[in-house]
């Protein structure tokens, strides 16, 4: 990866956004529809509920003076088209996982997830608590965006192998679709890695283009199907310990909204952010089950594995700490990831220890 | 307890209710104030957050058309009076601990949290996707009253005791201020159990009317000044794994409001909730760090007396289950927590066990 890329996109995204030309203030026009384009196709599980939930809140709460216009990925544009699309003002605001865009800047990455990093609720905490909406408005108001976290698709499992892994060595050469931090991490044990877009992996799996694929959870993977081609699914992974998903605002579109309507998208998209994280963790049990009923074999990676795919991750961190921005960023989020683990492991730690050992008593 | 004063109560209530008379049908009618009463006094940590939050948010995305004039406990009525205020139409809107009203409903447990219950996100599982809402909306207006969840205070610790515990036998006779059905258990154990409101525990803990009291964790408890008064402090607790708070509106006051306003009141608790949440477990980290920097020790029960814990809560979860409300919201809840708990075993749980590990090796 070339960092000096990403102030050269940075400078591009900028400059298109600052030629953009409003017709005139839009403030109190009455009715008004912004331009939606995501990386998923419409009624995705999880993915595109986000994004429907948040729209469906301001839309009502608004009495319908602000609505979105969705197209969904392929529609306007392609999947990871959607960042340069609202950068340079092509479509007013986007909804995507913000590690699908790496190559605009590494440091997109701890928006939505790294390895060994934060599960869902430590993210909030750093996201509302701890300086992350503010890091994240900095780094995106660099290509004109402002963001707005919308989405949570809680611990990603392992996902689906055409064989069982039982050593490092197994990954050689598998051909594994998984994008971000955790693709690159793969990449270094020796996998052949894909960034394929969600609507794309069903059938880039059952034509044997790869050999396997981490999508989202249970509830969301049997949506798509792949139980259908292989069996063996590694329930707990390295990769996106709690992925958040976002909204992406063109800055201008933004600031040409009344602090009103500011106010009704923060609010709506924190509501609906916690709903898709209920939605997340409530479903994943029971698909689990039906998976599981249907003949699907779950496994868990042997210790040796994730000590290999630790000490990748640390090697992928720290290839970009000489960029300031992502030094800045991961310092931040680690930092309140150690402060949220070290309570949570005594309390709801403990708590969930005793409580599976006096329920089995 | 006498089961039989649930349905004279309901009655009470649900006849107070049916008479308030309204001026008018209120519908856009322009600005509204509602009269708020509250079980805490003004600024208490987490608790009062959570209400000042929401009331801000709807606030600012009414344009002001909607606001609330909050009343601390004690103001207009006491801290535990709040419930029957607004179901007779004295005040319109509470802010509580529904575990506070148990002579009420002893069902009203479930909705804050019970001994061996749902952590923070399970409980947000079952309220928002498992039909706690709908459980507790039904619940609710046999007392003419409409709920809204807004208010987490996640695990809470074990509590403040002036001597250690090391087995069961140690809470014979021991003073404690705990509510809902963790005060039950305490006192089934032996302990001369107390429900003291917030506003008041420092003082009977400092006068030495109690010999110890749980209030709500970390941050809390540090702004509550307990660490000058005793500095023995059990972090994971078996009593309350994660706290909600509700909104409780009159009946009638609820549906006087635009389907916007309700629409707008949702959601801004939806959102108030998830920020209270990030911050109850943001900030307990750093305000347990500070409490041990000043002396304070912190233990965990020994597993005997989690095994004593656990015996007397399943004999106070079966007292109540020949009531059919309290049966068949308590089989829901446990339903769900069982679906929510095994995924979140083999996923986050594993997940965090090999975090650990691998940052420890």
């Amino acid at each position: 990866m070339d960092r000096r890329s990403f102030l050269r996109t940075s400078a591009v995204g900028g400059a298109a956004a600052a030629s953009t030309t409003l017709a005139a203030p839009l403030y109190a026009q009455g009715n008004r529809e912004l331009t939606l384009v995501t990386s998923v196709p419409d009624g995705f599980a999880i993915f595109d509920d986000a994004a429907q939930l948040a729209i469906d809140y301001i839309a009502a709460m608004t009495d319908g003076q602000l609505t979105f216009n969705k197209n969904s990925a392929g529609t306007l544009v392609g999947a990871f088209e959607v960042f340069d699309a609202v950068s340079s003002g092509q479509a007013d605001v986007y909804h995507s996982a913000e590690y699908y865009f790496l190559n605009q800047h590494p440091a997109f990455a701890f928006m939505t997830s790294v390895p060994f990093g934060m599960t869902s609720q430590e993210m909030a905490n750093w996201y509302y608590r701890r300086g992350g909406q503010e890091l994240h408005d900095d780094l995106s108001s660099l290509f004109g965006l402002k963001p707005l976290m919308c989405g949570m698709t809680a611990m990603q499992p392992g996902g689906w192998f055409n064989t069982e892994i039982n050593s490092a060595e197994d990954l050689q050469g598998l051909r594994f679709r998984m994008p971000g931090q955790g693709g690159q991490v793969l990449g270094r044990l020796g996998a052949s890695v894909q960034n394929i877009p969600g609507g794309e992996i069903y059938q880039a799996l059952s034509s044997g283009q790869i050999d396997g694929a981490e999508w989202i959870g249970p509830y969301a993977d049997e949506r798509m199907g792949f139980q259908e081609v292989t069996n063996t699914y590694y329930a707990a992974g390295f990769h996106e310990p709690g992925s958040a998903l976002h909204f992406g605002f063109n800055l201008e579109i933004w600031e040409s909204l009344t602090p009103t309507q500011q106010q009704i998208c923060k609010v709506a998209t924190e509501a609906a952010h916690a709903q898709n994280t209920a939605l997340s963790l409530a479903e994943n049990g029971a698909a689990l089950a039906r998976l599981v009923a249907g003949g699907v074999q779950v496994r868990q990676f042997p210790d040796d594995v994730w000590d290999a795919f630790g000490a990748a991750a640390a090697e992928v961190r720290e290839e970009n700490m000489s960029d300031e921005i992502y030094a800045n960023i991961a310092n931040s989020y680690f930092a309140s990831q150690a402060e949220s683990a070290g309570w949570y492991e005594i309390a709801d730690g403990e708590y969930q220890r005793q409580r599976n050992r006096v329920n089995a008593g």
